[in-house]
């Protein structure tokens, strides 16, 4: 069997990509520029049997005569040619990365192809991350074979988040939709229809990976259940591990298996498995964006306590009200804290939990809600619900909140629904490393998984 | 009693500005400013004992010295000085718009306040709202007394959909947020602590109000059961009638109390009542906006058969969960239908229900997937889920969906979730009149608000 440790594949020294190219829209095109792009440090080989040279560089004819061990064998050439140059690499590779489709997935022909590489795999022990996926993000070793234009697909930056997901575009949407967010990442993997490197592997990897401080997994099936528990138990013991599993039933079910080939099993057995694990579950991309937001900017918080400060009263009842169905406490003020604030604050404010702060909101007065309840022990989590209608509120109210919610030292989330004004400022709390949410209820849902990435660690501590 | 029809506040013709101020960051001062950007072409008079002019316009010392009767007085003065004046002005104005907080809400003397409102209702038959309320913004009769600065707070254009809020923040949110969506309104009403006009009396307006073609309702409370359900019926019976009930359980009650002193009851008597009264129940402010957004551009369809149409395998099975989830069909495509899509696509796209394009995508084979499926009778709402990704979509992509969409006569819903270049794309959705969801569970949440708004239509047909 091939090597157990995944290092060269998460931190490659050197890359050969198959099926490169003199046409600058091919993928294999796309991979070189993107690795180029990305600062990637180490040796890159073009291989390709048609082409003495690619622009100035000199191109392969074959992996073989590269004439040095690779760590990484790109391919992006057709299904039915895979095998036989992966077979022909045979001991100068330690791993391939299988971009194109048309294997498992496609029909009887594709499955063949696919059994071929299963073979290889056992008998030559060469590892395989694919085929049908995107490969690799990654930010630590600067590598990124997302062949999708980084006009269309922003790269996230640097962060402590890792992200491992079986389909590929809901990875390239996610790592889109986190860098317009200004949220960072270290890795990202696409491992399509592993006929090799699984979500066990990578949790096992990055279980260990000193970058990594968080960990989103997108699953539509898991074959090895007991491995995948043993795997996430390591990872969960030292960073939060979330999951979302699709393909829960009817449509959703078939389309998972046209869509990877995936046997996608009962939800409830991967609940339990994900109890067991220690994995937090999430609902769907929606809950899955928002645990990432919340996980790549805050830590899991002692409990689950929330604490709504807003200057609309009627979004802080829509907060309370998405906080009960979730599971989250609201507790009320205690008697010194209203006494404290009835003291200071103007007698129409609603000093209760939710506090509204009301159209009379400045940025002052939200800082002092902020602190005072959040540096009490009464409170775990603060969720603020920041509408920008009051002309009190300035450019400086992100600072004034991230400042106080930082000497606080617990997590903050930001609820910040409406229009274009709203919309910009949001801007300004993410830049400041506070996840800013557009509903009350997608707030909740990150201040749930918060919660629950909490509630595991403390039993983890019992 | 007072007039019962309302006419005279959703389309006066002519206003006194009680407490108006030569200080233009005065609430007074931005309301005349409001209605004079919003275009409102009857008379505006502004009311104070303090001065002659303000600028060039004459200012009058009170109602009474107007010497002419006056449809709607808007008060924008401290709450101890509301009753007086209103009683000085008995049977000069048809209806009084009481905008400033401090009554209900506010603790005992503001209880007091309250209570002397009551009183003159009832006594003198002038209609009140109010207090504690944002008041009206029309598009029909172009009235705008939402005292935010359009800077912050932009108005939505001219369209069929109605809200009637108790709180007036979540209905200057969702108003901002409709105008950032490009969803056109008829007629906001922000109604407080209701005195007098509540949400039945809106309802009955609503519904024999031509420009309205669908109301959105956001209660913390009502009181009369029974007036209300004959209301909403009569309303829902010509056009479809949703509503968001919150303070549900715990905290939100609490906090919607002290909001707008509501006694907010059981949520499970809402319920029975919405089901009685013909609404599509929501849950939450991302329920109310989706349902907005769905509504104030497609109709309800004749069933609950979606089809799923994307390029992106992961987001197609994350949408057919949603649906599971949400008790919307996703049958599988026809043999005829397969049939015919297997003579023209890809053998590597997913000829199913979701329907996968892959990055091989392109806008002709977007438009083909959308007309063949939603021509046919097997389906009765499309979502598409365009991830902007493959190189193959253009600009033209949401035009030609728009046209097909058209076409067949079906809603269809847009989820494009993603980043920088995404967000910009949606644009050309909206631009058309298509909603844009940002999640798969958004989306779906809005093809099951068309959904249930079709199956009361349907049952009302029986």
């Amino acid at each position: 069997m091939g090597d157990k440790n995944l290092d060269f594949l998460f931190n490659p020294s050197s890359i050969a990509v198959v099926g490169a190219s003199v046409h600058p829209g091919k993928i294999s095109s796309i991979i070189i520029e993107s690795l180029k792009n990305s600062g990637y440090p180490g040796k890159i080989y073009p291989v390709n049997p048609a082409y003495e040279k690619i622009g100035s560089e000199r191109c392969y004819p074959s992996v073989l005569s590269i004439g040095e061990e690779v760590d990484l064998a790109l391919y992006a050439i057709p299904a039915g040619g895979v095998a036989g140059s992966l077979r022909e690499a045979d001991g100068r590779v330690k791993g391939a990365v299988i971009i194109g489709g048309g294997f498992g997935e496609a029909g009887e022909a594709g499955r063949a192809y696919e059994k071929e590489l299963r073979d290889i795999v056992r008998k030559q022990g060469v590892r395989v991350l694919g085929p049908n996926c995107m490969g690799l993000y990654d930010t630590v070793s600067r590598l990124d074979t997302f062949f999708v234009s980084p006009d269309r697909i922003k790269r996230p930056g640097p962060g402590g988040l890792s992200m491992v997901s079986q389909s590929g575009s809901f990875a390239v949407t996610a790592m889109d939709e986190l860098a317009a967010e200004g949220i960072g990442v270290a890795r990202i993997v696409s491992y399509g229809n592993k006929v090799d490197v699984n979500e066990s592997d990578c949790l096992e990897f990055l279980a260990n990976d000193e970058s990594t401080r968080a960990v989103a997994l997108y699953i539509e099936s898991v074959d090895d259940g007991r491995r995948f528990v043993e795997a996430a138990s390591r990872c969960s013991a030292s960073k939060p591990v979330m999951a979302v599993k699709v393909g829960r039933g009817g449509a959703g079910v078939s389309a998972a298996r046209s869509h990877t080939g995936a046997i996608t099993g009962r939800y409830e057995i991967y609940r339990a498995a994900f109890r067991k694990a220690g994995i937090i579950e999430l609902e769907g991309y929606e809950e899955f964006i928002g645990a990432c937001k919340a996980y790549g900017t805050q830590s899991a918080p002692a409990g689950n306590r929330v604490m709504i400060i807003t200057d609309g009263g009627g979004m802080g009842v829509s907060i309370a009200d998405a906080c009960a169905g979730a599971g989250l406490e609201v507790p009320p003020l205690s008697p010194e804290a209203v006494e404290e604030f009835r003291g200071v604050f103007p007698p129409y404010f609603s000093v209760s939990n939710p506090m509204d702060l009301t159209g009379s909101a400045t940025n002052g007065l939200y800082a002092e809600a902020v602190l005072k309840t959040m540096a009490s022990g009464d409170y775990d989590i603060a969720i603020v619900a920041a509408l920008w209608g009051p002309p009190g509120l300035t450019d400086d109210l992100p600072g004034l909140i991230a400042g106080k919610a930082g000497e606080a030292g617990k997590p903050v989330i930001i609820c910040s629904p409406g229009g274009e004004f709203t919309r910009k400022k949001s801007a300004l709390f993410r830049d400041l490393g506070l996840p800013v949410f557009t509903t009350p209820e997608s707030a909740v849902r990150a201040a749930k998984a918060l919660a629950g990435g909490g509630a595991i660690k403390r039993g983890r501590s019992v």
